[in-house]
């Protein structure tokens, strides 16, 4: 099975997974431990601790769910909604659209806060929103949506949603580790995030937070979370050291053993290089390449752009899948195809984490003009 | 973080994980493609290639779902029921107990069939049962009980099930590449494994696999699944080379791209011995453990021992912790504690998949001799 034991050595600039550095591959391949070993709690301790610090949270229950990001977007919605709760999903991309989808499957009655996908919201469209639906659970909203590249603020929301009694649920997939994101301060009560985004980390575990009164909304449930797997009851007993009936942990389910050590080491990585220049760093690889790529008559799509991942429009006789072919086999660079309603219409070009460098960007730069010649 | 860089190198012989052979260790640290590269996608169809061939079948819809064994558990909870929906779930143990909670959780009426711990079924007792819930529409049943070590004949089960109109799921977690399992010849409509026992992978996948009669419940459903991460009518339009709209695929969510690697490594390892040579294998192991362990005075708790899963009683006068402790310290030999009633009660000796050989079967009873003495 050769094609197994030489996968390429890409360089990806797509929306995801991003260049893992040898360091997390290294972790990853160390010997596995029992999920119960005091070696291995302390490891996992030690990830949760350092996911507070990158999350910027002193949230206890902040741990990696044992699935993709898409698994942390469901665990926050299968624990924080019960039948019948109302919620406010902000949709202008494929992942809001999804958020909307997830909680529907709980049982949720929810509103679409919908705006043109690439656009985002201002604080007067979000307290509008939640005086029409005043009996709201959860307001979500996507810091960093995928498919088009646009930035959301996320300042001044968390009093608005909070007067009205409702939670404020982020998805933080493309942004934790790239912009800025801070937790507590920015009054967020349930996060979600991948590791193969910014953390530059393969993926396979889901980051989540969660604080005070999201706790407080799970201990009052009535009726069970639908999901057995993400059931947040039984995993804080296993996460949380003295979570379990006389201090002690209570096995749920056999954790990620090597995933974990990845993570551990690709947050570790994050701290050294600190979280303020990481934010600097990506900023300014945005602004390079955006300059590149307008000096070849490229245009951003969205409005307010990620730093993390470029969202542009695919010029006027560029054939699409001819040019990222071209990209991946000449250069083995790998850039997003457009997602949803912008498939065939927009490329999306990653700079995240590891790959967030100024090698990267001239070099895409340097294959785009080749390749667009 | 020191703990991380150096995790000790543990003999694993509990109830999982197992020793993952360098081998796969190091396909785990490949470079990371992305989730739509050609090249992943190969890898991913050869996977599931390999897959159908340790799982003895032909079914189609072969694949490793995005989390642990309880993800694949959840996955078929929630796509082969539906609210209302009643079904049977054989329990002997914590992971019956388990199932039947996941189903419930999905709004299905569970009878369950109970026997006693470490106890199995015979085709009297599951005909019965039939009989006294002739609207049901999942059987379901555990292979190898990891909580009890107690081993479960399938055969002739496939008959009573088919001819209620009920579909055969099977928990296969501890037993897939450690004893016989032939999905299609007993019949099996649907079933799920775990990568981190008798295959010798990390654990992060849940090798799934459903079969005709599976799929049509499913193309009936008038619900949603509850779970969109999980949703098999998504998954299968990513997971097969042309499930998608016009023949492509399509994406769902991100996959565990080097979690994938590991896992194509750990079932070429298992082919390039052999399915029955690895059955062999086991079996022999477990026969000459049993000696060993009889010779030491302790006795088995199931009838009907798993060849993966050792479970015996804790002798009178020992100290369960500390016996534990001092296998762990003295000789890096991890063995598991009783789970559920059996807690204080007994121990688990793992003999799975690259960790059933003479050296460790030796080793351990050694081990014991010794800390028992």
């Amino acid at each position: 099975m050769s094609t197994t034991s030489h996968p390429a050595e890409r360089i990806l600039l797509g929306p995801g997974p991003s260049p893992v550095p040898q360091r997390v591959l290294q972790a990853l391949a160390a010997p596995t431990l029992g999920h119960l070993d005091p070696q291995y709690l302390a490891i996992m301790d030690e990830t949760c601790e350092l996911m507070r610090q990158v999350f910027q949270t002193k949230n206890l229950l902040t741990f990696p769910v044992s699935g993709t990001g898409m698994a942390g977007m469901e665990c926050i919605a299968v624990n924080l909604l019960e039948p019948g709760d109302e919620a406010i999903v902000c949709v202008n991309g494929v992942f809001g659209g999804r958020m909307k989808d997830v909680m529907e499957r709980c049982g949720a009655k929810v509103h679409a806060l919908e705006v043109p996908w690439g656009e985002t919201y201002s604080l007067e469209q979000i307290a509008e929103a939640l005086d029409r639906h005043p009996g709201v659970k959860v307001f979500a909203i996507v810091q960093a949506e995928t498919s088009t590249g646009a930035w959301q603020s996320l300042a001044g929301i968390a009093d608005l949603v909070h007067s009205r009694g409702a939670l404020f649920v982020v998805d933080a997939v493309t942004s934790l580790g790239g912009h800025e994101l801070r937790v507590d301060d920015w009054g967020i009560d349930a996060i979600y995030s991948g590791t193969q985004k910014c953390l530059s980390c393969p993926p396979g575990l889901s980051p989540v937070s969660f604080g005070e009164r999201a706790l407080a909304r799970m201990d009052a449930r009535k009726t069970k979370p639908q999901s057995w797997y993400l059931d947040v009851s039984m995993l804080r007993k296993y996460y949380l050291s003295g979570g379990g009936a006389g201090g002690g942990r209570v096995y749920h389910h056999t954790a990620p053993i090597n995933m974990t050590y990845a993570l551990h080491e690709a947050l570790t990585i994050v701290l050294e290089e600190g979280l303020n220049a990481r934010i600097a760093r990506h900023a300014a690889m945005h602004q390079r390449l955006r300059r590149g790529l307008e000096a070849l008559g490229l245009a951003y799509i969205p409005k307010n752009s990620l730093h993390t991942l470029n969202c542009i429009g695919i010029p006027a006789g560029a054939e699409d899948l001819k040019v990222r072919q071209r990209l991946l086999a000449d250069y083995g660079i790998e850039i997003g195809a457009g997602l949803g309603v912008m498939a065939g219409k927009a490329w999306r070009i990653g700079l995240m984490g590891h790959g967030s460098t100024v090698r990267n960007v001239d070099l895409v730069l340097a294959a785009l003009r080749e390749v667009l010649r």
